[in-house]
C-alpha cells in the first residue's frame, strides 16, 4: 500500500513535504490544535520535528514555545517530546503524559483541565483567542479532498474549521477500513442558533463519514507510517474482578426491580483495569443487546462486540492494546457497522448523555465519606491526568457510578478519606460507589446516611475504625451537623501520607 | 369572587373538605409531594393542619413523621410548621426555612440537597420509593377537571402523575389571570424513550396551560385564600450596585468584542439583593429585546418586562415582593404573553440551558483562590439552603458567573478564601467571579493564573496580603504545583472564624 494511494486529491499530493518543513510553518507563540484522544489518532512526525526545532531554537538563545489544544491525551511523540523540549507554554484540555505532568506540577506549563464536551464550543466562543494551526492525523484523503478520520475524532472537526492553516499527517499505518466508521456531525452552532441534536439512539448516524476542509488552508501534508501509543492490556486482577462482581450484581438487582431495562442502558466506561474487568464480567452476565455510548472503545468492548453481547459501541476514540489493534485492523470491515466514532462534543454531550440515560462508570483517586470524588489531584495539589469526560457523564447519567480499589500504594493510601483534598464530582453527582469490599447505593441518602453506607461498605477494613471515629467526633463537634466536618483534621490523613509515606497512624494501624 | 367559581368541575366540588379532614388522609411514614418553589405556590392550609395533627399525635405518644418532596423552598405554613412539629423525617430537594434548617443542622432531619432539574426524572426512576400523596396548590379547576397552576410549577406535573392520591388546595387569593401563563410539557419520558425537547427559543411554548389529573385519585379539595410568602424587596445597596456595574461592563465588553449578541443571551438570575441590582442596572444598559430563561421571576425582572427591555421571561416560579405581587395581579393579563412558567425539569434542563446559551448569574457563600465555589455549607458543615438550580445552570451556561460581596459579617468573613470548605461548583464551572472590587474573567486560565486574578481583582483589600502570602508559600511548599495547596492551613481561616468570630488574624488585620 503506497502513501500516495492514501492521498487521493492531486492538489494535496502536491503539498506533501517533510515533517521538518511542516514544523517550520508553526510559529513560536502560536496556538496549534492537534488531533489525538486517549493516545489514538494524534500526529506523530510533525510534533517530533517541532520538538527538535524548538530545542535548536532554544539552544541558539531564541525562546520558542507553543500553545497546544488537543482532544485529550496523545502520545510520547507529541506531549512527551514537546514537553521535554520545554516547548509547551499552555496546554488544554487533558494530559496523561508523564513528562508534561512533571512540567505542569513544577509550575513550568500552564494546563487548563476542561470538561471534554466543552472544548469545541469554547473554541467557537472565541475567548481562548485564535487557533493558528490545525495539525491533524487522518487515515486518508479522498479524491475530492475530504479527510478520512483516523482512530480518534476528538475536536478535529472544530480545529479544521477554526484554524488559519492546516497541516495534515496521513498515517498509512491506520486501517483503510476506518473509512465509513466515523459520524461527523455538522449541525452544531453557537446560541442563539443551536438546535436539538437529532440523536435518540446510540446506533444512529447524524453526520457524514469524513471531515470537510477548506483545501486552500492546507499548507502541508506529511506522510506517516506509525502506530498509536497502544498500551498492552493487563488482565484484571482479583480486586478489579471483585469490583466488577459487585457492579454486575447491582445491575441485575436493578433489572429485577424494574428500574433498568433487561438490556440495561447505554454504557459509558472509563479506561483501565477496573473498567476492563467490568466489561469482561459483562461477557458472562445475563444482559444482551447492550450498547455503549462512551468516550473510548478499549479491549473489553471489542470482546463484547465480537461475542454479540454488545450490539453497538459509540465513542470518539479507539484505545486498544497492540494485540487488539491487530485484531481490529484485520477485521475492521466487520466492526464498521457496529462502531461509530464521533466528535467529542457529541460523544460527551450533556444533552445526549441525559437523553440516552447512560450508565456512567468512572474511576477516581479518592472519595470522601460523603461521596465527593477527587479524580484529578493527588494530595489536593498534584495533577494526575485531568477530569476528562467524567463530569460530562457523571452529572447527566441515569446512574453515576464511581469505582476504585479501596486502597493504593500497598495499603498506604485509603481511597476513602474523611474529606477529599480536591473535588471534581460533588456528592450529588456520585450515586453509586464501589470498591472490592462492596457497593454503596447512595441514591436518595442524606449526607450522614451516605457516610455510614460508604464506611461500612466501601472502605478497607483497616481504615474503617478511624473513619467511624472521625465521623462520630465530627457529629459531636462540627460547626454544623448537616455534613459533619472537623476542619482541623479533615486533611490529617493526606498530611500524614506526605510526611510519612502512609495514611496509617504512626502505630502502624488505624485501629 | 367565590371559591366555588374557582372549582369548575362538579365532581371535585363535591370533594371539598376542611384542611383538617384532608390532613387526616395523610399517613405517618408516608411520602408527600408538595407544590412550592421559592416561596410561591405552596399549599398553605393542609400542611398547617397536618402539623397540628402531628403535634397532637406526638403529644399522645404516637410518633408521626412524613417524608416531604417539593419543588424548592416553600413557606412558614409548610416547612416551618412541619419542622417545628418535628414532623419531617426526610426532605428534598431544597430548603430555606430557618426552623427546618436548624433541624437539619442538628441532625434531626435528613435532607437531600439536589440539582433541581433532576428531581422529577429521579422520582420516575423509582429508587426514592413510592409517592403516596400529592398536595398541590392550584389557582383553579376547569369544568373539565384540568388544573390551573398557581404561582409556581415546580414538580407538580410529576407529583400529580406519580402519587397514589391527590389533595388539591384551590387558592382563590392567586390571580385568575394566571390561567394561560403556564406551559406544561408532557413529552418527558424515561430512557430509552427520551426524545429531544423541542424548545429552541425562550418564548416558545411546547406544552399546555394546565395540569392533567386522574380525577379518581383526588381525595380532597381544600379552599384557600392566602398569599404566598412574598418578602419585601430591599433596595440594592452600594456594594450590590458596584457588583452590577462590573458585570454590566463585562457584558458591554463582550458585545463589543463580538462574543455576545447585542441582545445578550437568555439571562438566568439567582434570587436576592445582588441579582436585583443587576436587573436594575439592565434598565439603563444598552441592551434591548433581552430574554430570561431562569428559575424565578423576581421584582427586577418585572420592571424590565414593564419597560420593554425584557421581551420575555421564562421561569418555574414567581417570587415577588408584596408590592410587586399587587402590581402583577392587577396587570397579570398584560404580563401573560411575556411570562411563561414551566416545570422545573424544563426551566433548568441541562439540554436547554446549553442549547439556549444562558448567561448564568448566581450567588455564593465563598469562593477560593482557584475559583471553586461553595454555595451551600457555612464553614463546610452547616447547610444554609441548598444547591438549587445553580449546578444545572453553571455547568451548562454560555458564561457561568458567580457574584458576591467580598466580605460578610461586617468584614469578619472573607468571601475569598485559600480553599473552600465545601465544593458545589468546581473551578471548571466558574468562569467569571465578581465582587464589588472587580470582575475576574477566569475563562481559559490555568489554576495559578486564576489565583492571581481572583486575589488581585475580587478579594477585599484587607484580605489580599494574607491570600498572596498563602499562595506564595503554597507555590513553594505544596506537594504538587498544579493547584498549590497547604493542607495544614487550608481551613485555618474557617477555624479562626469558628474560634474567634472572625477570619482576621489575631492582630486585628490580615496585613
Amino acid at each position: 500500500m503506497s502513501a500516495a494511494h492514501r492521498i487521493g486529491h492531486a492538489g494535496l499530493r502536491a503539498r506533501v513535504m517533510s515533517p521538518e518543513d511542516a514544523a517550520g510553518l508553526i510559529a513560536s507563540g502560536s496556538t496549534v490544535g492537534m488531533s489525538g484522544f486517549t493516545g489514538s489518532g494524534y500526529p506523530k512526525r510533525v510534533p517530533l520535528a517541532l520538538a527538535r526545532r524548538i530545542e535548536a531554537e532554544q539552544a541558539a538563545g531564541r525562546p520558542f514555545r507553543v500553545r497546544i489544544w488537543t482532544g485529550a491525551s496523545t502520545g510520547p511523540e507529541l506531549d512527551g517530546a514537546l514537553a521535554k523540549a520545554d516547548g509547551i507554554e499552555y496546554r488544554l484540555p487533558y494530559n496523561s503524559d508523564p513528562i508534561a505532568r512533571e512540567k505542569i506540577n513544577s509550575g513550568r506549563m500552564h494546563y487548563v483541565d476542561m470538561h471534554l464536551s466543552q472544548v469545541a464550543p469554547v473554541a467557537w466562543q472565541g475567548f481562548l483567542g485564535p487557533l493558528d494551526t490545525a495539525l491533524v492525523e487522518v487515515s486518508g484523503i479522498t479524491e475530492d479532498g475530504d479527510l478520512i478520520p483516523s482512530t480518534s475524532v476528538g475536536n478535529n472537526k472544530t480545529w479544521l474549521e477554526r484554524a488559519g492553516q492546516v497541516i495534515l499527517e496521513v498515517n498509512r499505518w491506520q486501517s483503510e477500513a476506518l473509512h465509513g466508521m466515523h459520524d461527523i456531525y455538522y449541525g452544531a452552532a453557537l446560541p442563539p442558533n443551536r438546535v436539538p441534536i437529532p440523536l435518540v439512539r446510540p446506533d444512529q448516524r447524524i453526520g457524514q463519514p469524513t471531515f470537510r476542509c477548506d483545501l486552500d488552508k492546507v499548507v502541508a501534508v506529511v506522510e506517516t507510517d506509525a502506530p498509536d501509543r497502544n498500551q498492552p492490556f493487563s488482565t484484571p486482577d482479583a480486586v478489579a474482578e471483585a469490583i466488577a462482581g459487585h457492579l454486575l450484581a447491582f445491575f441485575r438487582h436493578e433489572v429485577a426491580r424494574g428500574r433498568l431495562p433487561a438490556s440495561l442502558l447505554p454504557l459509558q466506561s472509563g479506561v483501565g483495569n477496573v473498567a476492563n474487568a467490568v466489561l469482561a464480567g459483562l461477557m458472562d452476565a445475563p444482559f444482551d443487546t447492550l450498547t455503549a455510548y462512551t468516550e473510548v472503545i478499549q479491549d473489553g468492548m471489542l470482546d463484547l462486540l465480537e461475542s454479540g453481547k454488545l450490539s453497538l459501541a459509540s465513542a470518539t476514540s479507539l484505545s486498544l492494546s497492540p494485540a487488539a489493534v491487530e485484531r481490529f485492523n484485520r477485521d475492521a470491515a466487520r466492526f464498521r457497522d457496529r462502531v461509530i466514532l464521533r466528535p467529542q462534543e457529541i460523544s460527551n454531550h450533556p444533552e445526549l448523555v441525559r437523553r440516552l440515560g447512560c450508565l456512567a462508570m468512572n474511576g477516581l483517586i479518592e472519595a470522601d465519606i460523603y461521596g465527593n470524588v477527587n479524580s484529578t489531584h493527588v494530595m489536593g495539589s498534584r495533577i494526575q491526568n485531568g477530569i476528562g469526560g467524567s463530569g460530562d457523564f457523571a452529572r447527566n447519567a441515569y446512574v453515576s457510578i464511581f469505582m476504585t480499589p479501596s486502597t493504593a500504594k500497598g495499603g498506604a493510601i485509603s481511597a476513602i478519606v474523611p474529606k477529599v483534598s480536591h473535588v471534581d464530582h460533588i456528592a450529588q453527582d456520585v450515586q453509586v460507589l464501589v470498591t472490592e469490599h462492596g457497593l454503596a447505593d447512595l441514591r436518595g441518602l442524606a449526607p450522614r446516611q451516605r457516610a455510614r453506607a460508604i464506611i461500612d461498605t466501601c472502605a478497607h477494613p483497616d481504615y474503617r475504625p478511624a473513619l467511624v471515629d472521625y465521623l462520630e467526633r465530627a457529629e459531636a463537634g462540627s460547626f454544623g451537623g448537616h455534613t459533619p466536618t472537623l476542619l482541623g483534621e479533615a486533611f490529617a490523613w493526606h498530611r500524614r501520607f506526605i510526611e510519612t509515606g502512609s495514611m496509617r497512624p504512626a502505630d502502624g494501624g488505624a485501629r
